[in-house]
This record gives structure tokens, C-alpha cells and sequence, in this order.
């Protein structure tokens, strides 16, 4: 009761005291607002440095050459940019490699069937693995026909679900499901509403307590032709061959680069997205975007000569999509700064049209935040809702630092996810420009305000 | 004039005459027509025997083994419903085989790029041709640039204009063009408004003036990637290699069947669509749809008992994708049967939910067919509009049978044209079953009306 009370009367003082404040943000800021807006909506500077780096490296997966390659390059450019603190901060990553792969149908028919192995899983002997498929379209129909998996391959057709969360399930812990029935390996219908035969890969897990299985994704089409046979009675056979491997962890790097702060460098706001991917189209839209994105707000920023307060700080997180080491290396290495971190930003749903911000913090930096947010009203970004943040954010916010992550129309987000599709041809030029403006007013007003957004 | 002058005075008396029969139409076929109807929309078993087809016997290219088995199915499959006079009428087909196939960009950076060759294209030495590439986005901008063609590979890299019949013309003739200007090899921006990565294959030509080239296919991403790099300056560089070859002629066939005259069996409606598809996906929707609607179209008479005044014949072409064969030798077999086909429907346009048909005859056979596609206003197929027929009747047609298309709700048609993901699941079971409908209804009333369609 003691500890509610004063937290209470703490909120109310808070309150009180940053209201006063936040009715100044409209007034302050909106000229500066305006002025960022329009710098980096008056040409596709974002969206063109994006397609160089798609365009040169293409995609970026956490060990590989191309990783490395365009963060030398990203690191050069940012102190081609005259940006501040530029350096690249080492992180060790897990290297999986795909190797050759592929899945036959064998019977009733031979026919080759597109697929993508799923990241971390294990390969196959040389041969591959041929064995008859059991279709389920649940885990619940795994459990219920559980006698039936021994020695089988296990397809998972499940259906999207209305949503990532609760489909992406079946790719996180199929393998470990399907091996608890028996099976020797696993397939899983790509995680997508909507198909073109594309199939989608994404990281998946296993546990301690059963086999590890190889498992890999095919595409909606093929899930679903198997599972016809299944129903006419058909027996399916599979050949699936993978040659994937886990390698010993490599050297990497998190990219970072600053505007210092002309106050308070030591309190910052970090602006982000990760520049790994998965190893397939060109890591454009997951998430090259957001990664080109943040570094081309603060360049906004150091152009526009706007040194905030405190320091604004582009984060390039390397290894989001298979371990997420970029963001957890940077929590143990600034560990002791992060109750000067002001405030985490990440953009990782693709740079579409932006529609603002979900934000993870207290409710009087809430209520900060969604004044800032207002000042996005001329570009229709101004929404700021509860909730969000990001994956590589997610060590930071832990351990208390306030979390956002931009919001945006990614209508067809999971149509390229993980895919070959994911091409920078998905953005558009002035949505992206429109998402580096949303990123750099809400970071450079946040880095401004006289008080640090209460926690 | 006295022509002119007769040609009106007929056609006004053949209206009058025959817009008594019209108004006729509705109060007599309504009952059967409705029946038609629910018992096409009763259950999935078009749809379902569409599946089987494709599921079992994948594409189905001209001279593949795959076509004639899957031939062989229907006609057991024809006569096993019961139908008359079913059989399949001898066709030589072109035999135009893909071969192994692959395009490398090999500079500024080494890259696989997804691709078809297209058909009809000669192939590549083994080791493949190697070249610099033009990009150019016309054929007036190759003109202009013809002079840097020369050695080179062309890449046309032309946006879908608003329609397929534009943007088609560059696949059917972008070979000779390309030649024409020096290039060793031509290549494609796959002719599609919206992609996924994926590559479109279909016909092209070559004429007797220049020399052949091979020609194939890349997706629209990649054809925007090599524009991109061009106009960075960058030399770009591929490879291409094609096993593509052109074998003699082998046998195919037409697949026949019918619900014969009560009256006139001599006097005939052909409902049509095309067994042949690409060597891609499982032509589900190109045209195994459309053909197995035809077929489902005509059991379903049968099956109720229609026998209509005249006959209604079933008929599957092949080779429609790369020679129009089928067309062709129904038209010179039964060239003098020709004057008592009272009128020839084709369903190549994806059976997705019907609208209704598209119509090329006389002003007085048209008149009637309308008030024939106004007994389907209960399920919204019902506009009859001028034009439209189909590729295999267009033979037909040109000996003066009057000609009529299915017209479907096909917005995303081009999408999957000529790819691998032609697949069934992308029609669906209720819209197919009102496509055997309208076909089924527009069949039967028109052979059964007494007086033939007026040419």
C-alpha cells in the first residue's frame, strides 16, 4: 500500500509537471517538425541508398560474406555522412548455412516441390531422409494421431491464423512436436496469408528433452496437394535432402553512429533496425528498410544541423533473425548506460506508409510520447498506441529502457517475409522518406525535451 | 446499296421473327435452367475432378508424356460418365522441350536469378552465352539505342500497360527485335502486373528475316534490379544457358464427348477449353479449369437428362499454348460440318466467378443469346457482350461459326499465367460450379431452341 501510494502521488507530480511540458511540444517543435518532414521527403535519398545496399549485397544473413561486406560499407558511408561516433561494435553470431536442399514428391507422383530449410535446423544424411508424410493441420491432430507418426515426416498444413503469432508457432516448435510423435523429419506449409508457390523460411527450435529432426518449409500450394492425397487415400512419399549446418560462431558487428547531444551526450535516444537477414531475396523490406531508415534520420539530423539535447544514436543491429546477439551484446556492453537511455526506437514491419508508433513505457511518458507523436499529423503518422517496441530493443527494454517500435501499412508484410520476394521494389520511395521523417521528429524531440521521458 | 438495302430488310425480318422466339426464352427455360443450376452448385465435383487432374498429372505440355495420360484419364473418365460418342480425335503436336536452364548475373555481383525460357526458343550452347546487357524499356528505345545492342544481350524491361494484349507484344516478337538490332540473346520482364519473384513463361516467334536468339523470361524484380544497375553506370553481365530444343511432331488428340441431339444431332454447340497448359505449375487454371468445366458442363446434362434439340459436344483441345493444333484440325476434320455448328463457347480465361460471356456473330444471334444469358441473372452471369470468343475456336469462327467466351471475375489472372503457382487452390470450388453453370445453361438452351443461331 506504502509503495502504491507514493507511486501514485509520484505519477500525479509527474504528470502535472511534464503536462506543463508537453503542451509546449506543439508550439516548440512543429517548425522543426515540419522543416525535417519536408527535408527528407524532398527526394528518395533513403529509399536509393536502400537499393544500393539490396542492389550490392543482397541478402544478409548473420556469418555470411555479404553481412560483413555492407556493414563496411554502411560503416563508410556513415562517416562519409560526417556523422559522429561512427564505429562498429563486435558481436559474435551464430553462422547456420543452408547448403544444397531440396524436397521431392516421390509418391503417388515424383515431382520437385519448392522449399526452404528452416534456420537452425539440422540436415539430413547425404541420401536425404524418404519416408511417408502424415498430413495434421494442428498440433492437437499431431496428438490425437500421434500412433500414426513413427517413422514418418510430418507436415504441419496449418492455415494462416488471422495472425503471425499464432501460425508462426508451428515453425518455432514443430520439430520438437513432431519428433516427441516419433517422426524423422518435419515439413511445414510456409507462415503466410497469401502464396504465389513462394515458400517462407524463419528460425525454428528444438529442446533438450527429444531427437533433433531436420525440418523445412514448402510452400501453400504443396501443403495443400499433400494433404489432398492424403484424403483420397493416397499414400505420400517424400524425399527431403538438406545439407544445413550449424558453424562455430563468427565475428560481427552492431553499426553504430551518432549526432552527439549539445546538452547531455550521455543520455540518448536510439534509433534502429537490423541489417542481418535471412539468407534469401535481398533483405529489403525485413529488414534493410528499417536499418537505412534509422541511419538516414540521424544523417537527416546532422544535415539539418538539429543537435538535440541528448545524443541520437543509429543502431545497426547485426543478427536479429537467428539470435538476436546484436541487441543482447549491446544491453552486457552498455549495460551500465542504459538508465541513461532515453528512449529505444526500432523499425522492423517494413517502411511502408507509416501510421505512427507503439509505444512500451510508463503512462506519463505515454502521454510524452503521444505529443510528440501529434506533431506526425500533417503525414498521417501521428498515431501512437500502447505497446510495441522491437525484437533487437527487447534486451534494452528489459531492463527498463522505454521501447517503441514505428508503425506502418504492411498490408502484404508477410506475403515476402523470409522469401525470395523480398525485393526493394516492395517500397516505395516516398513511404520510406515518409518513414525516416516519423523516425527522426519523434527522436530528435525525445532527445530534446528538457526533462528524460519519466520511466 | 441494294445490297445494303437487303441486308437491312433480312436482318430487320430475323429480328422480328426471332425476338418472338426470344421472348419466349425465359418463360421456357427458366425451370430448366434453375434446375441446371442447383444441381451444378449441389456439391464440389467439378472442382474436385479438377483437382484430381491436376494433382495426378501435374502440367501438361504439348508432346509431354504427362498430356497423354492424363488424355487417356478423360476419355475413360468420359466414357465412364456415360457420354456418347466419346473419343479422341488424332492431332500432331509441336514437341518444344524446356531442358536444363538457369540465368547468372555475373557482374557487378554474382547472383542466380529465377527465370523460364520461353517457348519456342532455340537453346544456348552448353556453356551458355555469356554478354554485357541493354537494358531498354521499348522498342523505340532499342531502336534508338541500336547501335549498343550489338554482342549484347537486349533485357526488355517493360511495364505491364494496363493490359496484357500491350505489354505481350514485346514476349512474342522481343526475339526478332533484339536480333534484328545484334544481340546474341534476348530477355524478358515477365508479362504480369504483380510478382512474387516469379518468372512467366509463354510462346514466342522468330521470323525468316533475322537469326534466331534464345529468349527467356526473368522475373520483374530482377528485370528493375539489371535497370537499376545500368543506370548506376554499372557494367552489367549475365549468363544465360538454355537446353531448350524443338523435337519432331508427335501424336495428341482432341478429347470428344457428347450429349447427342434429340432432333438434329448433325446440328451441334461445341463448349471448350484447353487440356494442354505450360510445362509449369499444374496448369489448373490454364486451362485444366476451363476444360473440365466444358466436360463437367456436358456430364451434367447428361446426368439430368437434357437432351437438347441439338447436340452438345464436349470438346478438350490440345495445344493451345504453343500451336493451336487442336483448333486447327477440328476445324479441317469437320470443315464440312462446319455450317451446322450453331455455335462454338471456349472458357479460357480461368474459371473464377462467372459474369457472364462474351459474344461474335450476327446481330440477330446476338439479340438472342442475351435473352439466353438472361436466364442466369439468379447468379449475376448474366451479361452477354459483344466480342469475345476463344483462342482454339478462333478457326472455327473464321469458317463463320458464331463464337462465345466465359467471361470471369479474372483480376488476378495474369498474376499466375503461365507459372508454377497455376495451381487448383487458386479457384475455388463454388465459383468453378457456377462457371459449369452458365456454360452448361448457355449449351443447352442454344442447342435447343428451334431455330438455329442466325449467322
Amino acid at each position: 500500500m506504502r509503495i502504491h501510494a507514493t507511486f501514485v502521488l509520484a505519477t500525479a507530480l509527474a504528470v502535472t509537471r511534464l503536462s506543463g511540458q508537453s503542451d509546449d511540444i506543439q508550439r516548440r517543435y512543429q517548425p522543426v517538425a515540419d522543416s525535417i518532414i519536408a527535408a527528407a521527403t524532398a527526394d528518395s535519398a533513403a529509399w536509393n541508398r536502400l537499393a544500393e545496399l539490396a542492389d550490392r549485397f543482397g541478402h544478409r544473413i548473420s556469418g555470411s560474406e555479404s553481412l560483413e561486406r555492407a556493414l563496411d560499407w554502411i560503416l563508410a558511408g556513415m562517416a562519409n555522412d560526417g556523422l559522429a561516433e561512427v564505429r562498429g561494435e563486435p558481436v559474435m553470431v551464430p553462422r547456420w548455412v543452408r547448403g544444397p536442399e531440396s524436397v521431392e514428391l516421390i509418391g503417388p507422383v515424383r515431382r520437385p516441390l519448392p522449399m526452404l530449410g528452416l534456420g537452425g535446423s539440422i540436415g539430413t544424411p547425404a541420401e536425404g531422409i524418404t519416408a511417408d508424410v502424415l498430413v495434421v493441420s494442428s498440433f492437437a491432430e499431431l496428438e490425437r494421431r500421434a500412433g500414426e507418426a513413427r517413422g514418418k515426416i510430418v507436415l504441419f498444413d496449418v492455415p494462416w491464423q488471422g495472425g503471425y503469432g499464432p501460425t508462426v508457432r508451428y515453425r518455432s516448435t514443430g520439430a520438437i512436436a513432431a519428433a516427441r510423435a516419433g517422426a524423422v523429419a518435419a515439413l511445414l506449409r510456409s507462415v503466410t496469408p497469401y502464396s504465389m508457390r513462394t515458400p517462407h523460411t524463419g528460425m525454428t527450435n528444438y529442446d533438450s528433452t527429444v531427437a533433433r529432426i531436420p525440418f523445412a518449409a514448402i510452400t501453400v500450394e504443396d501443403a495443400m496437394l499433400l494433404h489432398r492425397m492424403q484424403d483420397r487415400g493416397d499414400r505420400v512419399v517424400v524425399r527431403l535432402r538438406m545439407g544445413a549446418q550449424s558453424l562455430p560462431d563468427v565475428p560481427s558487428r552492431n553499426a553504430i553512429a551518432e549526432v552527439r547531444g549539445r546538452e547531455r551526450p550521455d543520455e540518448v535516444v536510439v534509433l534502429s533496425g537490423h541489417i542481418d537477414s535471412w539468407d534469401v531475396g535481398q533483405g529489403a523490406m525485413d529488414d534493410g528498410g528499417g536499418s537505412v531508415a534509422a541511419w538516414e534520420a540521424v544523417r537527416l539530423l546532422h544535415r539539418l544541423g538539429l543537435r538535440a539535447r541528448r545524443t541520437v544514436r543509429a543502431v545497426l543491429w547485426t543478427n536479429e533473425e537467428n539470435g538476436l546477439r546484436g541487441g543482447t551484446a549491446y544491453r552486457d556492453r552498455h549495460d551500465a548506460e542504459l538508465g541513461k537511455h532515453v528512449l529505444a526506437i526500432e523499425s522492423d514491419g517494413g517502411v511502408f506508409r507509416p501510421k505512427g508508433f507503439g509505444f512500451t513505457g510508463s503512462d506519463s511518458a505515454f502521454a510524452i510520447v503521444r505529443r510528440v507523436g501529434a506533431l506526425l499529423a500533417g503525414i498521417d503518422a501521428d498515431s501512437v498506441s500502447r505497446g510495441g517496441g522491437g525484437a533487437d530493443i527487447g534486451p534494452m527494454m528489459q531492463r527498463g529502457v522505454p521501447g517503441m517500435g514505428l508503425d506502418t501499412d504492411g498490408e502484404r508484410y508477410f506475403w515476402y517475409h523470409h522469401t525470395n520476394a523480398d525485393t526493394v521494389d516492395k517500397l516505395d520511395p516516398r513511404d520510406m522518406a515518409l518513414c525516416v521523417a516519423a523516425l527522426a521528429v519523434m527522436a530528435y524531440v525525445v532527445a530534446d525535451l528538457e526533462q528524460p521521458l519519466p520511466r
